[in-house]
C-alpha cells in the first residue's frame, strides 16, 4: 500500500490566507449586504498600467500568428526580460549580476517555497518571526522542521529571531547557527526596513558561519529612504552566499498575472557545487517558462513609461499606507510600518489576541486585516493592514475604525 | 556550513530536451543558413485560435479597468474554468467528477513533477520505459530512487515496465508491486493508446495491490479510436486509487501559454487522509494560481467557437502524423504511434543508437527528431518524431529523410 507524506499531517490548520478567506465568506454570507473593506491580504486594487496593457495586447496578437507565435518559452526565462532585469534592477545600481544570473518564474511565492528543495533536509532555517507563512510552511513539507509545539506555536528544529517592539522589529543574529536564513527586506508583514549597513551586517555574518540567505526583496519599490538597500548584492560578499527573490505583484500589479524571478550568482557554491546549476535544473525539471504574454508585460514594466506609470502606482499605495498610519495613530493606536512598505503594523488595543482584534474588526467595522499571530508567534499580539486598497475604501475603513 | 539536496548530484546528465536545445543550438552556429525542421520536443507551431485570442484580449481589457481587475486568484483556479472542465471533460463523458475536485495549474510538467510531494519517500515508483522524463527526474530530486547504474541507465529503486515492439508497447502489471504508478495514455513517447478494457485492468491492479495511479491524459484530445478511454475516470473504481493530469498544451497549443489541471477525486484516501485536501494544501502554500488571463483562455477552448477551432487544430496534426507515418514506411522505416496520438516512435535503421541516429539525423537531413534512449533503456534503438510542424515542414523534412 502507497504511503503518504507524513510531513504534511503536521502542519497545524490550513494556510493563514485560506482560513482569512473562509472566516471572511462565513461571515459575509451570514451577513449579505454588509460593505467588507478588505486590507487584509496583500492584493493590490489598482489596475494594470496602460504600458503593460498595451505590451500585452500586442503578444496576445503575436500569439495569432504562425510567423510570430511562441511556443515553449526558453526553460529560464526570454533575454528581452533577463536583459530588462540584469541592467535595470542590478547593473544600474552597481551589482554585476549578468541576465543568465535571472530565472524567470511565475512568481515569488512559488520562487520562495521552492527554493528549500535545493539543500540538504538536514540543514536548519532560521525565520523571522513574525515572518510570511510561506517559509516555514514549505520546509515543514520537507521534513525539515521538527515537531511542532502547539502552545508556542513553534517548530523544535526552526530558529526564530523574534522581531518585536522592542528590538524595533530589527532580527539580531541567532544564538545557535543557522544553515538557510530566511530574511525578507523591507518586511513583511512589519513593514521594517534595515539600512546598508545592517544589511552589510547579515552578508557578513552568513559567509562567517557558512549560512546562504534566502532574501526576500518583494517590497523593494517601497522604499523611500536613502540608506535601505534595493538589493542584497549591493552588499559586498553578498554574491557568495545569497540568492534574490523578486515579485512582480506589489510594484506592477502582477497579482493575478503572475510573475517573478530568482537571482542565483555563479559564484554561489556549496563545497564546489554551483547552486546556479541546481536551480537551473530545477527549473528544466519541473516548470516549464512563465507564459510568453505574461513576460512581455514584465518587460513592459522596464520601459520608461511603464516606469513612469508604476511609479505613480506605487505613490498611490504609499498614501494609503501614510493615512492608515496618520489616521490610526490619531485614534490612538500603536503602528509600524508604512514608510519604506506598503504594510502597517499595529498593536492590538487593551490585551486583545490578534485574532480577537480580527473577528472584532470585521465584525464592527466590516474591514478584513490579517493577525500577526497567524506570522509566528512573535506577532501575537499585533496586526497587519494593508495600503493595496483604493483611497476611497482605505479612508472608509479608517473612519469605520475610528469610529469604533 | 549549509548543505545541498544531494539528490540533485544522481542526476546524470541535463534534462533530455535541454541537452537536444544545446546540441542544435551548437550545429546551427556551426551551420549557419541550414534551414533545421524541428520535430523533436512536441511543441506546437499553429497560432492560437480565434476564439481563444478573443477571449485574452478580453480579459486583457477587464485588467486595465479597476472594476473589473482581478488580483489573486482563487487557489484552485476560477471557478468558470473548473466548471467547464468538470463538465465538458468529465460529466459529459458519464465520469462524476466535480468541479471541486479540479485544481487548476500552470501547466502538465509543473504537476507532473510536483504531485510525488505529496508521498511518502519510500514509496516505490513504477514507470513505463520509455517514458516522459519528468516522472524519474523529479521522485530522482526528492530521494525516491535509489541509485543510478549508468551501465543501464536505470534506478536501484525504480520498476520499470518495458514497453517495446516485443509487447507492443503496451506496460505489463509488474513483477515487484508498486506504490506509485505512472501511466501516461495515449502515450508519450511511443504514441501507443491502450483500449479501455486494459486501462480498467490497471484500475482493478492499483486497487487490489493498494497503488495510486497518476494518469496523464495530455494526449487525449488526439485519440481517434472508439474502444480508447478519454479519462481514467470512466473505469469502475478509478476514483479510490487515481489522480488525473491534464494539460492544454497539446489540444489547445498552450505550450506557450500555460495552463493545467489535475483531478484529486475526493474518494481518494490513503488510511482516511484525503489526498484532496494535501494536493489544496499544496496549492495553497506552494502556487498563487494560473494567471487570471490564461484561464479566460482556458474556458474559451470550452466554449462551441473554441471546441470547433481545436478539433481542426487536432486534424490538422493529425494530417502530419498519417504523413510522416506513411512517408516513412515507404522509405523502408519501421513507424509506430500516429493514430491516437501526435508521436511517431520508430526504429533506428540498422544498428544505428538513438544518439546515432539524431546526430545523422541532424547532420544529413537537417531534421531534429528525439532519441528514444533519452527516454529510457528501453527507448535505445528507437527514435520520436512529432507531428507538431507545420504541414509544409513536415513534408520538406520527409523529403529530406527520403533522401538519405
Amino acid at each position: 500500500m502507497y504511503k503518504i507524506n507524513e510531513n504534511y499531517q503536521k502542519l497545524p490548520g490550513s494556510y493563514l490566507f485560506s482560513t482569512i478567506a473562509k472566516k471572511v465568506s462565513a461571515y459575509t454570507q451570514a451577513n449579505p449586504g454588509k460593505g467588507i473593506i478588505r486590507l487584509g491580504i496583500g492584493d493590490v486594487t489598482l489596475p494594470l498600467a496602460p504600458a503593460i496593457i498595451a505590451a500585452m495586447h500586442k503578444a496576445v496578437d503575436e500569439m495569432a500568428d504562425a510567423a510570430t507565435f511562441r511556443g515553449y518559452a526558453p526553460d529560464l526565462g526570454y533575454g528581452f526580460l533577463r536583459d530588462a532585469v540584469a541592467s535595470q534592477d542590478y547593473q544600474s545600481r552597481g551589482c554585476g549580476i549578468s541576465p543568465d544570473e535571472i530565472f524567470v518564474s511565475d512568481g515569488a511565492k512559488s520562487d520562495s517555497a521552492n527554493i528549500q528543495e535545493i539543500f540538504s533536509q538536514d540543514n536548519r532555517i532560521a525565520v523571522c518571526d513574525p515572518v510570511y507563512p510561506v517559509y516555514v510552511d514549505s520546509n515543514v513539507m520537507s521534513g525539515r522542521t521538527g515537531a511542532y509545539d502547539a502552545a508556542s506555536g513553534t517548530w523544535s528544529d526552526v530558529i526564530y529571531m523574534p522581531c518585536t517592539m522592542e528590538n524595533g522589529f530589527v532580527p539580531e543574529f541567532p544564538k545557535e547557527t543557522p544553515d538557510i536564513i530566511y530574511l525578507c527586506l523591507p518586511n513583511n508583514p512589519t513593514g521594517t526596513a534595515i539600512t546598508k549597513g545592517q544589511l552589510q551586517g547579515w552578508v557578513d555574518y552568513a559567509n562567517k558561519v557558512g549560512a546562504v540567505i534566502i532574501y526576500d526583496g518583494a517590497y523593494e519599490a517601497y522604499i523611500s529612504e536613502e540608506n535601505v538597500a534595493h538589493s542584497i548584492y549591493e552588499c559586498e560578499g553578498a554574491k557568495a552566499c545569497a540568492i534574490e527573490l523578486k515579485s512582480f505583484s506589489k510594484n506592477a500589479g502582477f497579482t493575478g498575472v503572475r510573475l517573478g524571478y530568482t537571482v542565483v550568482p555563479k559564484e554561489l557554491k556549496c563545497g564546489g557545487v554551483s547552486l546556479h546549476g541546481m536551480w537551473a535544473r530545477r527549473h528544466g525539471t519541473k516548470f516549464n517558462g512563465a507564459p510568453y504574454i505574461v513576460q512581455r508585460a514584465g518587460e513592459a514594466a522596464y520601459s520608461p513609461e511603464g516606469k513612469a506609470q508604476l511609479k505613480e502606482q506605487v505613490a498611490y499605495y504609499m498614501r494609503n499606507a501614510s493615512a492608515i498610519k496618520s489616521g490610526l495613530q490619531e485614534a490612538g493606536y500603536t503602528v509600524f510600518g508604512g514608510v519604506n512598505a506598503p504594510y502597517l503594523w499595529l498593536k492590538t488595543p487593551g490585551k486583545m489576541t490578534s485574532w480577537e482584534f480580527f473577528d472584532y474588526l470585521l465584525e464592527q467595522a466590516n474591514v478584513v486585516g490579517t493577525p500577526g499571530s497567524g506570522f509566528g508567534p512573535s506577532g501575537e499580539g499585533y496586526f497587519r493592514l494593508t495600503a493595496f486598497g483604493s483611497y476611497e475604501n482605505t479612508q472608509k475603513a479608517l473612519e469605520r475604525i475610528k469610529g469604533l
